[in-house]
């Protein structure tokens, strides 16, 4: 029975994974749902929706304990409501994720409080963990506790609450403070805070519910990723989770993208949060599943062949499993009728059936997928917090809503405007925290910094070593222009300046777009800024104009830089996308040729994922052009079969060429 | 004397009303305005005015008492102004809207507070009812009281005030408190109490009035009402009033519209008014008069072709009068030189003499004009203030001012497009809250729901028994969705799917715009999402594409219901109305036809309001669009002569057809 | 040695300004910038600026003298750092504004307080300013002390603080409280207690000052000028200061000008500064000197040839010098990298070299330059306070962003149209505040009233008396609808109208913009009114459709007006400049042609500023149009030689015709 074998798959799993309570896993990945519980609902409904997941091929769910549901008035508990749900996904041996949401007001706190107020409030939110953990602990299909729902708030500094002002008066305790000799100094002690606090919190969330469960996996999914990433202390996340997870929702969270990019940013974000996950495995937690109406920033409802776009990119990241909001649509108020997999009979929709087309593929091939993990990268991109709130900074003063460089999603703009461009060649760059990079591992790698506007003078010594030892960097846009106290990094001698081989001479406006000389035959567009360099001798100048110099390659070392700080990545993203991914492909040339598969011509509006499983190779390929695209691979592999294909094609017919039609998602097995 | 002649009116008018002081009269309708009395005016320019609006055939105006201008820092009164009004009044037989204006800071004040802060407050504003009702109740020129200007806030919820915290707490007291036993439900408490708030006061001020001055009427004017209505009782304002009135300014209250569908808006506001009324007359008590400057949304000044086609419309929607604001422009600071139908040297500007020959006109003709009813359509376009409450609760959430559908107004929105549809075929729908529908009345009668989003549980056996008892129903948009709870009423089974036949399956954003498969040969445009239908067994699929059914037609008892869940009027709103005016009379054929007067083919642009008198037919027309249109009128009737036209021409001369220019308003006598 | 004349120039301009300590001087206009002294700098860096000044004929620097870089935590005070700054301005030659700026927190207040909270926050102030000032005044580098940077707020009124109370309180108590006998009045008290507090303020620094130093000058650079005139008291100004100042930062404080139009923007600018002056010299005191990245509203990093031009029209228009912002950036934190004319390794910019090619024309014309004063226009462009407030007091209810009219800037929009429609027959007109122009001298002159939309009662003799006595006036907009408390003016009978030969009947809109009747051949727009005049018997109409006036000429006395009450400036603005600029022309034909120089016909987008000196006439040209015109001067004088041009050609070769490039910037030497 595919049941039968799934559960002992996940067994499997749970066995393997032993005391340190870490959920990495051999298993092939999974798709799941949130199974929204809410009190009005019949057992008979609750145990349709646990039934769908069965014959669905999607083993997983979550659900949201609503402490408002269980909490009386008296101060008792009643559980019924949810036991109909532990009882269910056990008949239908479904594994649960269980989020923790302490009793607040649902009409008006749609995604639950992030921090409790005040000592008082704390201990209510102690005694609903205990009561549900201990009472949930024992049920079989008790599989991860959900610490909090989406924490996070997108804010600069903590909640102003007597419990955050205890918090922070101990942590400021045991801070250094420092004397301010010399340069003005940015101050980020309300945002080193709320890293602290949030951490804080979710670590005494964790230490209460393991007082009951030692056992079961805790996870957590952080939301708005790419504007909140500078709240999260992933290297502590790293040691109270078993896996890092995020919410995923092209309505809520997906601004900065052109609905044709989805299944880019969705591989993004999946990259991100692999890379933060550390030693740990990630899950896409929430990836939307439905219509919107009333609510999320862009109105959307994902069709099938996204759904099959959005999941595979997640699989072809690593992700260990990808769970919809939602399978059942929240009957009454905020969110009634929105987000579901199901049609409001509780019949399939044509996503639900998308999504256990890929969930059967993967089943019918688990040998092969659960040894499937992403290939990984000799470029990475690398981004840091000071430049995320270096930039949020900056923008909260000026407000300029019309230029991108100016806004609070500058870096991060960047950084996808690099990732695509790189994509469109076939490879998949490796993202990453600055801080989580392994500077010391240097030969044949490359580094891609794009705008990225702040380093820390902590990392001099990593990038000069790195270099020297055979690393390569990219560096676009205004990259470095501060340090890690927004002192201006080029004014005077900079820093890096021999390994960069140029200082930087002006940042000069020019106009909101304009076409910047000629580099090794590409137009490239800035946005705003021409920056100037003065080269320093024995660099090489690759783009001059008028006697001013726009970029330079370096040799340092073993290794090269190539600094080109005009801002091409926000000057050609959405205008001229091609000269960007033209540009990366003749700077990343050698290391994207060594690459296992990559395109020999790029294809802008195509993105193309690899996993080895073996000695095979698992390629997931997405076309998001309007026209069909012809594919020509550079590979040593040879092409075997086709593991899944949305049109049901072979999109690979002639075994050499891949052909593509407009929203065509192809998963080809290729052999050594 | 004409002036005496129309005083005979008034007098009788005011014996016919009785102990009951109801307003209700058969005199012809009749036209005044408001006279802006403020200290630094001498007797002269006060007595000018008077005189002027005699002279204009316009016998009635509105003042404001102004608190401001008669308290006196000792406490005292002094009515010496407002006596040389009343003088001149008496002796022009001008009748006075007297507006109760209790004393406010009337530099940052401009409409009046509209609630006092406490209790002491309250005291202040009896002492000064007290004076003013005693000092003027026995002059003859007193005809109304209005006990507020414009009551109604725009909030959602009463002002945070001791004499607010005081009421809500009796009012609270009075009410069950529900259990929650189920799914979660939207809590309306603080609008509710709004309403009763807001009648509460005016019903004190009423009883204070009534302390001294039993006999003279009473009226309120509403204003913003497309965005107010929620916060009237208007069921409880019919036992205090005389009258029923609305501000319509086309600078402050008109931005659903566009300037060329200004009279479609007094329209249907009139509309909208006349069925709040109730069993009283209704009044448009404020009219733009002039030109803004400083004040108003929109920028504006009437010409008077418009002034000439706003009063023809109220006064074929039934008003008993209309009364412009203003005729002399304020002074100083505030609308300063704006509003008026007077120039700046106090002689009459062509808004004014456009006013003087409508009201010539209705002079000339008042017995026929006395007996003049609109003819009440058998097409009913009903809203709630449920879908009101739902909608503004969901807008304030997100925000979205890109898409109508998203917005506080869209259900006001989907019922102006459908209204403005539907005229263009000659005939007025009559427009309800649903609350004051006669449900029982069901023979030959069809109801209209443009994206009525929510539609209480209550009213689903009184929609049920309308069709099963032969009346029909048309059904658009998100109709329906919300129960008054917020609980989507289409998850599972819809309790109206036997009566609407069919099952509402899925919601589906596609885009901001786009195109529906043919609807009868007509292709409409939806916006933002397409709704698929599961029709039951029995309905008549009537729009279908793909094997997924957008429309249906369903015979219950002696009715039928016409479902058609797309969003096809904020669709075609402003982007494709002749396709919707085609919808709504292929849909509405059977019923148009059965008016004694409608339009052979339908004209954009065109409006058309009838009344009856005796065995006339009066017709109002009115051509908004860009070129001469020639109607084909289909009637029992015989065209006799023209009663007005701002032309001066026959827009009837053949006896048949009507020829219309870009502008013209013609106003024709048929005979059976 | 270049250095040690232009020393000498120096000393003699000191000692020339004698005991009264006014800057007037009769050298030479001097060029400088702000040496941005921070902590981390080192002595040699310092030393490099001022090295860099002397070497650029540039000896004037700002420095901004932080509280919290010399104030420590013990309370004692180190002088260090700035002690350098001292010394190496002294010895490179170099002048110093010291700018007073006590202790705040510089990452969060970068402009400065600009008023002490209360009675202990103003003792620290006064203890501040005793260290600094006594510490100081005896060093040669010190000229002048910059008593507060950039004072004005933006506000309508004062912050709510204790020590803005106890000022108001005493203020109050020796105003007269008016009795409200007549039309209800606008009440300016919390502006003008503003203007009053802003005063007070700076003459407590300015005592305080002079306790230790009765010799430097005294000086003051608002900022946001166009905005916040209203704020500032001149006359009071005048009294304790030797110079008044500007910060002109086009990032910041031209959003009412395109990038072409700076140079008409800075001329402007400086001649309302120059107006503001009353006896005393005006300078530039912040002139954006580079490239903005994270502040400014608008980004821009000015080209070479702007540097030029705005220099030469600052001059043009008289000032004693002109100040960067800044020579080197500042290193850290808000506007690290920013605004310099140095490049980042401390090399001169294009911008530097630029301005430091003019500072050399000047100083190798420096007799010529010295006795240089700007021509005085016989025209005379006036606004006032009453027009100001009264439309920020509008604006500021209604918000409409869509209509310029209606926007807090909407006067000064139209003081610049009129201005630049002037300004293209190559004369300058003067720019006063209505208050400080002499109304008694009428004969010759011409006064331009451009939407000032109110005038206060008192000045109606005076302008009664003016024309009486042969001034002219063309009034245009809604000049004179309010008077000083905002009473319309224009109701009733028009106080001027037998000045203006007309009452003005209706203002009334019609659309945003739209074309007028022919006015002597000319088609002007208007934006939103159509104003309609009944003209006086005498009165000549100038402009008349359909029987409707719309402008009259009046002969009054020995003078005329010429009344045109259509909004032509704003409804010109941007989008018909030629036809107003036809306008002016034309009405103003007489007037232009008693310039010593002006153009034969207009050229839209250039800019001619005229100096005298001696019997030269200095004539400086600027080109912002694109392309090549050629000038054809109206002069008296002939042609002699170039004194500078920033394309190094003689735009003058014929000596009768210019002919100018784009951005090209000539100044050349006319002899009688």
């Amino acid at each position: 029975m595919t049941k039968f074998i799934r559960y002992i798959l996940i067994l499997f799993c749970l066995s393997a994974s032993g005391a340190v309570v870490s959920a990495q896993t051999t298993a092939a990945p999974v798709i799941g749902a949130q199974v929204f519980i809410e009190p009005g609902q019949s057992p008979e409904q609750i145990d349709s929706w646990f039934s769908i997941l069965e014959s669905c091929r999607m083993p997983f769910a979550r659900i949201r304990l609503f402490g408002s549901h269980v909490m009386k008035e008296d101060g008792t508990f009643d559980f019924s409501l949810y036991d109909l749900a532990f009882d269910s996904a056990e008949r239908h041996g479904v594994k649960l994720f269980v989020t923790l949401f302490p009793p607040t007001d649902e009409l008006t706190d749609v995604g639950g409080f992030k921090f409790p107020t005040d000592e008082n409030h704390l201990s209510q939110v102690g005694e609903y963990i205990d009561h549900v953990v201990s009472y949930f602990k024992d049920r079989e299909a008790m599989y991860a506790w959900v610490l909090q729902n989406e924490p996070g708030t997108g804010s600069m500094s903590a909640p102003k609450t007597p419990l955050a002002a205890k918090v922070r008066k101990e942590w400021l305790a045991t801070r250094e403070t420092k004397e301010r000799n010399g340069y003005l100094e940015a101050d980020w002690t309300e945002q080193e805070f709320l890293v602290y606090y949030t951490f804080w919190y979710l670590d005494w969330i964790y230490d209460r519910v393991r007082i009951h469960d030692t056992e079961h996996y805790t996870h957590i999914n952080p939301h708005q990723i790419l504007n909140l990433l500078p709240e999260y202390d992933f290297a502590s996340f790293e040691k109270i989770l078993s896996s890092l997870g995020a919410s995923m929702h092209l309505s809520w969270h997906f601004s900065l993208f052109d609905r044709a990019e989805y299944p880019v940013g969705i591989s993004l974000m999946s990259d991100i949060i692999r890379g933060n996950a550390l030693s740990n495995p990630f899950w896409i937690t929430e990836l939307q599943g439905g219509n919107v109406t009333a609510s999320g920033y862009d109105v959307l409802c994902p069709t099938a062949d996204e759904i099959a776009q959005w999941l595979w990119m997640g699989i072809g990241a690593g992700a260990e499993g990808i769970i919809f909001w939602t399978l059942n649509q929240r009957a009454a108020v905020s969110e009634a009728g929105e987000w579901g997999l199901l049609d409001f009979q509780n019949g399939p929709s044509d996503r639900l059936t998308a999504a256990s087309e890929v969930a059967g593929s993967v089943f019918h091939n688990s040998d092969l997928m659960a040894d499937a993990r992403p290939v990984k990268s000799n470029i990475s991109i690398l981004y840091n917090n000071e430049s995320l709130w270096t930039q949020k900074f900056n923008a909260n003063i000026i407000k300029d809503t019309e230029n991108d460089a100016r806004g609070a999603d500058a870096v991060m703009k960047s950084v996808s405007a690099a990732y695509k461009a790189i994509t469109s060649w076939g490879v998949i760059p490796q993202v990453y925290d600055m801080k989580f990079f392994d500077w010391d591992n240097a030969e044949g790698r490359v580094v891609v910094l794009p705008d990225i506007v702040a380093i820390s003078s902590e990392y001099y010594d990593d990038i000069r070593g790195f270099v020297e030892n055979g690393g390569h960097i990219i560096a676009t846009g205004l990259t470095g222009y501060y340090d890690e106290n927004m002192k201006c990094a080029f004014i005077g001698d900079f820093p890096l300046a021999d390994v960069f081989g140029a200082q930087l001479r002006e940042v000069k406006h020019e106009d909101k777009y304009f076409s910047l000389p000629q580099f090794q035959g590409i137009t490239l567009d800035s946005h705003l800024w021409r920056s100037i360099l003065s080269p320093l001798s024995g660099a090489r100048i690759v783009s001059e104009s008028d006697g001013e110099v726009y970029a330079v390659r370096n040799t340092y070392g073993k290794g090269e830089v190539l600094w080109y700080p005009s801002m091409i990545n926000l000057g050609c993203r959405h205008r001229n996308e091609s000269a960007l991914s033209d540009f990366y492909g003749e700077v990343l040339a050698d290391f994207i040729g060594k690459a296992p598969f990559h395109l020999k011509s790029k294809k802008d509006g195509v993105i193309v994922r690899t996993m080895h499983s073996g000695d095979k190779l698992i390629v997931i390929a997405v076309n998001k052009s309007d026209t069909v695209v012809k594919l020509s691979p550079v590979t040593g592999y040879t092409y075997e079969s086709t593991l899944y294909d949305n049109f049901d094609t072979d999109s690979c017919r002639s075994g050499r060429k891949m052909i593509l039609k407009p929203q065509e998602c192809s998963v080809t097995i290729w052999t050594n």
